[in-house]
């Protein structure tokens, strides 16, 4: 199914997934070399011509084990640079592109990273973490998650590190956060906001997807929604690549193309026990199994239309076949959340 | 004023004193020998008669520096073992006595060292510590405190730790819980919880008070209400004991003498700049005086009717004057609590 990368339409964009979180760095017991990056998902990055990508750096961890992982990738960044860079700037996807690299913007899918202390915003900033959701899967001290049984909103820790991310220009991600937490955030942040990865509510009912309401309000603070193709979020395993690259027109007839991107959520390389313990954590002792659909455990089978990073090809071939325009596509493949990372990271 | 403690009557007792957070462990910088107890503070329960107090071991910490702050404790019932004993069960309080010793049972004012992390209940309950508050001055992974701008109350990690407080045996304090955190707590416990520092909402309008509802609520869970003379608490500084001791009669006349105990909030040896980093900890870059009554910066003065343990025996005087009996005196001042320990502690 997928497109050659001969496409010159395709070659010419600056393609940027706005999630992804797979196990590039395995773990101790597996790998005699700790801790070191696994290069052939980092070349799946350049076959698809991904200029950029949003990588998770934690789901979970406290501050001083943040630390740890980014130190990994580093480390990646020294000993690949062949292959990827760390991405500080909109401008670094261009840079990227040009020495036939990806950009690697780092990101936390939670605020635990900053505990219940201000000044590690900035601690992160300076390590170069450019990216925060408020929350992952529970409630902390910022706000509450999608899951949780009520969501009270931003909090007043929550107000501070809104602020604190307005001022060093770190981008605030909602993909996971409540609708409550996540309004509050919109209202009180000065800057644009993302949903780096979550699909319109109309399409599927789940509760990481986002309500109209929801959806316009980051359009309107002048941000990105980024679609995704995993299976979870699409409600049902069989979606076709037409139905999803329909699901993406809609959405940006809805609030404007411009602020319409794809965030894959693509997950390569765990165990069905990884997924588990990415959700339960330490948190609960009840087997929980996150986004996936009622009965599933374990991952899902990937749709065959998009496997990895080397199908972006085959979405922009979809996408220009549902009646969007060339400039249309080339927005929401990566060139809309090259626009909002320029206004955030300067 | 103070009564001689050859009463015969209150020398019978054991009594308890179900907060305090003094200065016990000073600064490596104001001590020579770092963080060694300050026996000052302890002779003063020893000459106040207390057979038992309630300690705040941290306000804020996360697990690593709590554990440090445990073993400060450690070091200090080895060291000064003439004067305390930690306090493991209700037993204790008898066993104290009769050694005329203190027994000093260890709390935590936050769920904060138990991070996101279920597997540190167990720990610190090994560790010694028998009574957490659910939330200090900030929301948490738990639930939401009285100062939050909404409380969306018992979270599912929080459902968790409640389950996880019955289990092992430790006592539930929500003195500065948010109220529908406080009652959802309430419901969701199969043991009884405890109020260890607050007064009636009826006493004195403030957010750390408790109305009537949470009040009898906490009765009927078999727990005991811990009435507190700190001036902020009592919402103006002149309040006389008679006063103060009426108020206690008026909520055992609502909720049952028996449900009605003696928690001080006694705060002795801290600076102005202490109070202040105390509320505002890492949270928040603006002014924040916690309970501290509108305008008051800085420590309150005390009344001169409660300064220190010292004026136990002048509670205790005052409380029989307002026409409780000696049964009922003798639960407020210590015989609740004792009970309340047993059932919890075993």
């Amino acid at each position: 199914m997928s497109v050659p990368v001969e496409d010159g339409f395709y070659q010419g964009l600056k393609v940027f997934d706005a999630l992804q979180y797979s196990n590039w760095f395995g773990s101790p017991q597996n790998d005699a070399v700790s801790y070191r990056i696994d290069r052939t998902l980092l070349q799946q990055w350049r076959d698809g011509g991904l200029a950029g990508v949003h990588v998770t750096v934690t789901l979970w961890d406290d501050a001083r084990t943040c630390v740890d992982r980014v130190t990994r990738w580093y480390r990646a960044f020294q000993e690949s640079a062949d292959l990827i860079q760390i991405c500080l700037a909109g401008a670094d996807l261009g840079r990227a592109k040009r020495a036939s690299r990806t950009a690697v913007l780092l990101g936390f899918q939670n605020t635990s990273p900053f505990e219940d202390d201000i000044g590690l915003v900035e601690v992160f900033y300076r390590l170069g973490i450019r990216v925060a959701q408020l929350t992952y899967n529970i409630q902390n001290f910022v706000g509450s998650s999608c899951y949780e049984i009520v969501d009270g909103g931003l909090t007043r820790f929550g107000r501070a590190v809104v602020n604190e991310m307005n001022r060093l220009g770190m981008l605030i991600d909602l993909a996971h956060v409540g609708e409550k937490t996540s309004l509050d955030a919109i209202e009180h942040s000065s800057r644009p906001v993302a949903v780096t990865h979550a699909n319109p509510l109309s399409f599927a009912r789940h509760p990481r997807n986002k309500s109209e309401t929801l959806l316009r309000a980051v359009a309107r603070s002048g941000g990105v929604v980024g679609c995704s193709p995993y299976p979870p979020l699409m409600g049902r395993v069989d979606v076709t690549l037409e139905e999803w690259c329909q699901m993406v027109a809609d959405l940006a007839a809805m609030i404007g193309a411009e602020h319409v991107g794809i965030g894959t959520d693509t997950s390569l390389g765990w165990t069905d026990a990884d997924l588990l313990a990415m959700n339960v954590a330490r948190w609960s002792r009840s087997e929980n199994w996150g986004s996936n659909l009622p009965g599933q455990t374990g991952w899902c089978e990937p749709v065959a239309w998009y496997r990895s990073s080397n199908d972006f090809p085959t979405l922009c071939r979809g996408l220009r076949k549902v009646g969007l325009d060339e400039k249309e596509v080339a927005g929401i493949l990566g060139h809309n959340w090259q626009r909002l990372l320029t206004t955030i990271l300067g």
